[in-house]
């Protein structure tokens, strides 16, 4: 008899630059994935709400919004890129493709663009990674590159340090167009009535007036993505060796809190977006732990043009979260996320 | 740099008599959301359970309980009635309208009827509002009146007090027709064999056998409804503060209480309902918190003919839900929550 | 006026061999319940979470998978059978049918083989039951028998004692014939890559990677699974007398750490299954709290003809499940679930 331990996802010393990790599963998104996610994270806009709104607007169907699109692509690349990884360090370029509808199945893959050990700790190093996401009809959803800090699995390993460049992915929003005869203003008391393109006056800073805590509910929500990082699940492993584990605890996975700031910053700042664009660089800043409250802030950046498309404008923000620390009984604001963040917002003009 | 945060929900003096508020988003019925809610609930009666029973009997799919249809039209008021509010003293009048399916969208308004300052307390009042839920086809599926107390955001500013009569709201339960050729009899295993109109004594109460107790899963489940009130999910907010809120810590959302009780009450009371017609008149009498275990009982005040409908029988019940606190190491019960109830229950001379 | 408390469920004394009891209810198995259940439980195969995957496959859609359809049809059962019971005591002869799809509704009726009094507690006896559950057709997809030691409710009454044989019910797996046409080599890359027949080397044991911590959140799951059992989710009741039930807590349902261990040993034993075919025999060996972490292991006992398809063969291979307990500083390992699996796996020979 041989007792066999398998090992779960790569470590180190089996990345290499150039190696593409076609990920395993895919995921059809159902109604009850949809539903469980788009309200847990707090999210407004009715394109994800109300199904008669987003067909008068031209789509097909309850529209998953961008927090939901991430989680199930990246969920898919945990097992193969960060399943033993140590924390993950930075999304980058994090762009948006056709709209994705409930009853869609995604599937992901991932190239290796960089490997790197630490010149500080040799038990781990950098991964650097390009991921795409696909429909069931080879459409592009969702393309990020991320950095990752890896274990080593066995500390003697050589690795394959280098880096290749990226691959050309594009992407093709496909919005529905913009149609007069559409009933758009007979529906604009839906959404809030101060978050169109014109409203934005770059500069403020509107902190989003909610917070919502997270309780041990992140461990069902990240098993439902399939994301089996261990980390966040596996509270023996955590109780058996805690000094190796953040905080010595289960962490939440960062994709909770990525969606909850999404969704909630949707009344000021996406309740009339037509779709998320674009996250030039995105990175959790501090982790979250279960009982630790969920607040977010946007800075408006920038608004401008969306070429070819005069009742939308490009909205530029940055999306900050952050929770408050008791210390020496003093409450203390600390940053947990930030994003920068490109979206698509309609113009008052048009719409309402 | 302005720094900016949005009024989310209005204060008493928002309010005026005759305002009517068109509630944002609506929100479309999905699979998950039906699932949760109905089976979470502990709802048994078939017709939300067993699509091939449901439809024997004429519906066009698993029924929506009743209580799951408060929730999402409620919920949908939460926002522009009772974010700011301190607690909802009273449900009147609630009537439900036309069958409402999995794949349904739900879109509610509300007008005030009534706005009072507190003679006691001048930083609070009532706010007495009528709320309807409509469906995609603009059908009526629920309308309500409800009484809050609400906090003022500016104690200094003036008030509009005053009362405007309720609209007059009709509503049709439409019914599926009673036809002999159906095989009720067939699929009369499938609900309790005690639960016809002739099984009921006036009188008579009954305690429900099971209870359920309510953990920090309200906050997912507030969540998942769209109830955006931050004294069930805030954790921050109530610790800051705790004198403020009742019972210093997260408050359970009544709709979870109020959707337990009809589902503990289900088997004795609506397992052979084919509907619920109205709550006169209804009051969470005390509050629920995390580690409750909530329990209900009926009192059976009457079995009335339902007009034009031999088949079925009006049964007018009182609802209510209990839960037990030790006190000096015995245990007290007390009343959490009070429903007037007025169910279409089928007769067994017809269906058994 | 009287006060009324109905009985839930039947006693040691209300069950007789050869009684039929036609369970409550059925349950249409909605995208919500789907979703839960099969991610929940880190259910990995992609016959359960990509519609493409599946119906290349031949599938009509997403599979359930065998936990589910065991859940199901399970606790469907309790109310009649187990709800006053104190303790499961053995899965035997669990055989599946015809593949379960999401929309499709189960009903199930289960048979009383025998009643024993137990002869050192005279307050308590063996039920042994045969259970079948049927989809919309009425075709079988689950039976199984069970034992299970139930309360007395009056310690004088009456028990009918005896046995009487089981019935005889033919399952048929109606799994999807091999087509060479179909794109199975080309989407191999979905499931992983050492799990197909030829992988299995008789007497291996797999120490399977992942586990996961059961949280307040088996509440929640076995509500929506309207198991209706007491010992699962009313908190007052365990308080108020906790020397009466196993731990004195809320104890986690059986199903729950059932369909954790088959999801955990998904992986490595089930992503290239088709179908789980039968468990022989199964039984709970130790009962999980909440905070317990599940793990899992599996046991290489066979691998055998298929027959009549070369493509496939039976695996057969005993699942255990385990949770470490800390005594006197030190992790004990102890078993907590058994189960005797047999499953139709692929060949790599024909599938990749």
């Amino acid at each position: 008899m041989t007792t066999i331990r398998k090992q779960q996802g790569n470590f180190l010393e089996d990345f290499r630059p150039g190696l593409v990790l076609r990920h395993k599963r895919g995921k059809t998104i159902t109604e009850g994935l949809f539903a469980i996610f788009t309200d847990f994270s707090m999210t407004t806009n009715p394109l994800s709400k109300n199904v008669r709104y987003a067909r008068a607007y031209g789509y097909h169907g309850l529209v998953v919004p961008p927090g939901l699109v991430m989680l199930v692509v990246f969920s898919q690349s945990v097992e193969d890129v960060s399943e033993n990884a140590r924390v993950n360090l930075e999304y980058i370029d994090m762009r948006f493709g056709v709209p994705v509808y409930v009853g869609d199945t995604l599937e992901a893959e991932t190239k290796v663009l960089g490997v790197k050990v630490s010149s500080r700790d040799p038990d781990r190093g950098v991964v650097h990674v390009q991921t795409t996401g696909r429909n069931q009809d080879g459409q592009v959803v969702l393309t990020f590159q991320r950095k990752v800090q890896v274990w080593k699995r066995d500390l003697t390993a050589a690795v394959t340090e280098g880096e290749v460049p990226p691959d050309d992915v594009p992407t093709a929003l496909e919005l529905p167009a913009y149609d007069p005869k559409r009933p758009y203003r007979e529906l604009a008391y839906l959404s809030t009535g101060d978050s169109y393109a014109e409203d934005f006056r770059v500069g403020d800073v509107i902190e989003h007036s909610r917070g919502r805590v997270v309780t041990t509910d992140h461990i069902m929500l990240t098993g439902i993505l399939d994301n089996t990082s261990q980390v966040h699940c596996n509270q023996w492993m955590i109780d058996s060796e805690p000094e190796r584990y953040l905080g010595g605890q289960l962490i939440v996975f960062g994709g909770i809190p990525f969606n909850l700031c999404l969704g909630l910053s949707c009344p000021d700042i996406a309740d009339n977006a037509l779709a998320d664009v674009r996250y030039a660089t995105g990175r959790h800043t501090a982790p979250i732990f279960a009982g630790d409250t969920v607040f977010a802030s946007s800075e408006i950046r920038a608004v401008r043009e969306f070429p070819g498309r005069p009742d939308l404008a490009l909205l530029d923000t940055i999306l900050r979260g952050h929770k408050f620390v008791r210390k020496e009984g003093k409450a203390e604001r600390v940053e947990i996320f930030y994003l920068e963040r490109e979206s698509a917002v309609k113009r008052r003009s048009h719409y309402a």
